[in-house]
């Protein structure tokens, strides 16, 4: 029972792994759920993307996962645009940290508390401007080291004290917070700019309509602060756009008139939050007496901005946006798998060749493909892949014995093809 | 201040990020950092890939970050080659669930528990067996669905009595873990032999040196686990490998024998744990009548097997094994930057331009790299590029006027190339 060696040479990892319907697990519903709020919801519930298992609490399935991911990567890759760094804060956050911002008190009944073993208090941290400002103490020593910039995706908790909408206002939630650091308003002002425009090419990377809306930052103070919303069927806010064209405020003013330019509201959008960008100034960096030395050699108080989104909000408003009777319909570049092979009878030797030649053709392309290797009836399949949203398919039935299969985009028309022009459409 | 576009074209993502050290977050130490255990500890620290916040508690910085990364990159994929298939459990575990196995008293301290607003009682889940079978519950319906894997990779929580070893034994750490279900016990015997190869293989892709022993697994009954160790010169604990060359312990006989084969003890190894498998058997799928139809059509209760990897454990296990007394010698395929291209003296035109020439055509083809831009002295630089672990160095100096530069591995032999011929070593 032992086993020890010392490679010399590493092992290379095998990516030939075959994704099949039969064992993967994607546990579509026939039925309704039951005491949904939003289409969102129901969607996710019933395509097997996740699964409640308390109040507020979710399984997340794999078909999440993956388009997770997928979310997660285009948010890496534009937070790496403005140079922030990525890092792990821990999610317990002790109470003398808190309190140094007045935040434990702050926060009542919203936030999750516990004490360990020694009775020492611990918060699961909203969100960690705490921990972002004991990085920035120890590494900021001069403006050269500025602006500065940490994020990181991690769940968040929220003791929500009616959770509802599924992922929308769950009590555990993934979320990308982005916290920069500043030696002068101006350094802030521009770098908010710059978030400001990678926050645009994320929603719109995912081709989401959405409004960004001056918003009210609350106990932070003043309107440093901007909210990206998606506009949905229904959302949970309702956005008070101006005639002008330019105004977005998330308070519809009593008089029908825009608090900011004066003009009247044109028209109500209902809205649901994916993103929120703060400049939070020397709101935290104050009480915290987080410093750098200034050109004159003297202490200044740093500039600091936080920026945040939230991964199951996105991802409610693609679904949101992105639908039909049927179900989901996935852009491409979030969906959980590109193509579909739909076997229409696995009890045919033609069909089952000709889909898994096809199956290891695709996937040696890169392209992400699932095999409906089910032996379920060709209707529930087909009804499956629908709903999960699979933006191709490519059904192999009778005519597989002339090496031929029907290629049809989501709902689309189908096309008979050979298998070779099926590959074909997918060489780069 | 609006926004508000429907893309019908979706914006690429562009890869063209550049990672300069100026501003980059790696804070390197110069001093020695005091206070700790272990090697690995005090290489991590000072080479500025985590930071202690709080008793147990660490912030992961970006150079960890990378390496997690790349450490979960494989463990991702020899998780999908066993068909377990990946999902996201809520870390917060309702009292009733882990009351139902018994948990919620046999944890006792080691478990962090909260209220919540309604004062309904919850834990941080140490792991996550009673997810697991919910989810097989509800899923499970015949042998035919089977077997059937899930695995997550998630931060889970511990209330060390004592943290020690930096994140060799922290109060929240990074965990894969996945559970299996099986009609049988030789679905079960059969499946653990997969994930045992399975865990081989993920320890000999990062190089390691390790042994895997049979563990007593406590509470939940039996010697049906084994430990994988890595072997260091300082573990935590001590394994008894016998004469025949086979077995190995997790306790020393007291009389010098093998306990599984009689014969004497050869050889001591100080190990650290990275993996631990267990065939749970009906250990929570009996209390939570977790059952399904067999073929005489009557509910039997499923078999169950867990299996754990500790991320964290596996970069500090590789950092044990991989370093010498100038740093970390990161392994390629976990190391954080494969190439550091260090330009002498940033003040010299020709050196700066022939950096950046490189610097953007190793990453044009796909190669890992950061380019050591700062205005410190050389010497500084080289250190730095040795106590972080990066591979392969270019250092462009003065040569850079004739398109040279020096090309060499981590504390090796310096050869002067053209920028061609460094780029012809990356070119597949």
């Amino acid at each position: 029972m032992i086993f020890q060696k010392k490679y010399a040479m590493l092992i290379p990892v095998k990516k030939d792994i075959k994704v099949k319907f039969s064992n993967y697990f994607i546990p579509t519903l026939k039925e309704e759920p039951s005491g949904v709020d939003y289409l969102s919801q129901k969607l996710m519930l019933k395509s097997g993307m996740m699964k409640q298992v308390s109040s507020g609490l979710f399984v997340y399935l794999p078909t999440f996962m993956r388009v997770a991911e997928k979310v997660c990567k285009v948010i890496h890759e534009k937070m790496e645009s403005v140079n922030a760094v990525p890092v792990k804060f821990p999610i317990l956050v002790a109470k003398e940290d808190l309190v140094a911002t007045n935040r434990w008190d702050a926060y009542g009944d919203e936030m999750f508390r516990l004490k360990d073993r020694n009775k020492k208090e611990y918060a699961i941290s909203p969100t960690n401007e705490e921990y972002a400002c004991f990085m920035a103490k120890n590494f900021i020593k001069s403006a050269k080291n500025m602006p500065f910039c940490v994020y990181q995706i991690q769940q968040k908790h929220r003791d929500e004290i009616r959770p509802r909408g599924g992922v929308m206002r769950a009590r555990e939630f993934i979320m990308k917070d982005a916290y920069s650091f500043h030696p002068s308003t101006q350094s802030l002002d521009e770098y908010y700019i710059k978030m400001e425009n990678a926050y645009k090419e994320i929603f719109n990377t995912f081709g989401l309509d959405f409004v960004e809306v001056l918003a009210d930052s609350g106990a932070m103070g003043g309107k440093e602060c901007h909210e990206f919303m998606s506009v949905c069927d229904k959302g949970e806010a309702e956005i008070a756009v101006c005639e002008c064209g330019f105004c977005a405020n998330m308070e519809l003013a009593p008089n029908g008139v825009c608090p900011e330019c004066g003009k009247p509201i044109a028209k109500v959008l209902q809205g649901n939050e994916m993103g929120h960008i703060f400049k939070l100034k020397t709101r935290y960096s104050d009480p915290l007496n987080l410093t750098f030395i200034n050109a004159d050699g003297k202490p200044e108080i740093l500039q600091m901005g936080c920026y945040g989104i939230g991964v199951e909000r996105v991802i409610c408003s693609i679904i949101e946006q992105n639908n039909d009777a049927r179900g989901i319909a996935f852009p491409e570049i979030v969906a959980p798998f590109v193509v579909n092979i739909i076997t229409a009878n696995m009890k045919d030797e033609a069909q089952v060749h000709l889909s898994e030649e096809i199956y290891h053709e695709l996937t040696a392309l890169g392209v992400e493909v699932i095999w409906d290797d089910r032996a379920d009836r060709l209707g529930s399949k087909l009804a499956d892949s629908e709903l999960i949203g699979i933006p191709y398919n490519i059904l192999v039935g009778k005519n597989a014995t002339e090496g031929k299969a029907e290629f049809f985009a989501r709902c689309g028309e189908k096309t008979l093809l050979s298998k070779e022009e099926i590959i074909a459409k997918y060489k780069k």
